[in-house]
């Protein structure tokens, strides 16, 4: 079954990154539906969603803004934008929103948020995105771009890419974002954890840095280079090649970023909690359980917990 | 050659471990000479140090105090106690001090010190001590003991102990400090690092906690556990074996400390220049010479450089 020529999409969660694609997505002709609670009455009122981007200043009106997932009921496609450390809620927002063939595509970060989906809605439902964009919330309903459209990479959960996911990988073309629909998400989730593990890491450890601080810092640089090792040593075991060039690869795009601050590090200067099981926690609990050893990912783990805990009381 | 009945001992580095046990040799019956800049003017106008310990407060009165190497001249033992981030000036402070038969003894903390000593002074010259002990300086001259007067291990550098250094032994026992002589310095050199490796460094990494929050972390004390390991593995490559019960046993001393703050946090939290190099870098060094790998330590030492250099620019 293919998608409908105006598909119905749910976002759930509408922080910065669940607003802006869905945003996107109204504008280009999808009946988007927002589930959110805080900014709701601000949204309704106002009856859009307004976006300030480098090339454009533009707003997304109408928009159709819930606080119970009933008032939507049953989509297309479910864009699950969540933080992960609020993934428990799922179980009670997604059933009102399932039709047997409702897509279900996480776009959170790190490992093991396809499988808390597909315990819910199924394998044959779930799908999965990596998100490359920069984009923070700065009102109610109220976007600052810096890194917009980005790009993104769709896939599907244990399964090649079909149909479906590319129709869906259009529709983001179409939104002005760059898509395209990769065959194995899993060896993109671990491509991506290879900048993800030392730089969101290192930058928080470190003592709150920018990654133009580790990228200076001879020691800390090895660092990030030597995590990176232990990461492509955990994927060749789970199946996952990566070549060393792709790893000097990412350690060559950083210092361009400039004084960069990884969602991470963003995320544990407000006091908001860190997303730190699917970055360090569950990549570690795989390497292990496949008998790999990653002892410098297990120490900066150990950290960040306490570090992110310390973020939490301190707030 | 003996040491003199009533040894002549300069103090270099007048902070509160050389005050301490200065203040110590001197009510004992030394000829000590304390060679300090900042205090001086205070201890000479007072002419006494002051010490307030649990069981008693007390004062070393008279005191010399110099702030030239040259005014004090050749002396039996010369105790040196500046910070390592300081050994730079030692090239300078150290001749006039000299004679054939003077004992040099650093009672700084971890690896390399004595090399650099010997460098200065020939190691026929060369002793070191690791001091147990807690103690703070709260004015010119001024001590207060929270663990005191603790103990210490004397020994030669390279060299079983002989009777000098039994003798000086004698005479901090005579002082009041639980003090023996080592026929393997190097030895108790890297036994000491298994417990200041990981409590020194997690403390400072982990946000700035006391051991106690350490103990109580599960996955922080598995990385104390096995940075231990670390620290083992490297010194049995080195020739020290450290057996499994030594680890367990640096463990299990660590929670009846209760929220204990190491040397290193304290420094670091009073913005003062923390001793990295020799508990992280030189043991790090050390064992990669050997072909040993340390990746948890070579991770923490990348991060305390970086944690403590902004520790002194933003003092």
């Amino acid at each position: 079954m293919d998608l409908p020529e105006s598909p119905r999409i749910a976002i759930v969660g509408s922080g910065a990154i669940g607003l802006y694609y869905g945003a996107r997505l109204a504008r280009a002709g999808a009946r988007v539906s927002f589930l959110m609670r805080s900014d709701l009455p601000v949204v309704r009122s106002r009856n859009s969603i307004i976006v300030r981007e480098k090339a454009e200043q533009w707003q997304a009106s109408p928009v159709i803004a819930e606080d119970q997932p009933a008032a939507i009921g049953p989509v297309d496609v479910v864009l699950v934008a969540l933080k992960t450390t609020a993934n428990a809620s799922l179980a009670e927002l997604l059933p009102p929103l399932l039709a047997p063939h409702t897509m279900v595509v996480t776009l959170q970060n790190g490992l093991g948020n396809e499988e808390q989906l597909a315990a819910l809605v199924g394998e044959e439902r779930t799908y999965g995105a990596l998100c490359f964009i920069g984009v923070n919330r700065v009102g109610p309903g109220e976007l600052q771009g810096f890194h917009t459209p980005g790009s993104m990479t769709l896939g599907e959960f244990r399964r090649a890419a079909g149909p479906k996911v590319r129709q869906l990988a259009d529709w983001f073309q179409r939104a002005g974002v760059r898509c395209i629909a990769s065959d194995d998400l899993h060896a993109a989730r671990w491509r991506k954890l290879v900048w993800n593990v030392p730089f969101n890491g290192l930058c928080i450890a470190a003592g709150g840095v920018a990654t133009d601080v580790v990228c200076s810092d001879p020691a800390l640089l090895a660092e990030a280079r030597a995590l990176m090792h232990e990461v492509a040593a955990a994927a060749a075991a789970l199946g996952v090649s990566i070549p060393e060039k792709f790893i000097e690869s990412q350690i060559d795009v950083t210092p361009p970023m400039g004084p960069y601050k990884p969602s991470s590090l963003i995320d544990h200067l407000a006091g908001r909690e860190v997303e730190v099981e699917p970055i360090w926690g569950e990549p570690l609990r795989r390497a292990v359980a496949a008998g790999v050893a990653m002892p410098r990912v297990a120490l900066l783990y150990a950290l960040l917990q306490q570090l992110t805990k310390r973020g939490r009381n301190e707030r």
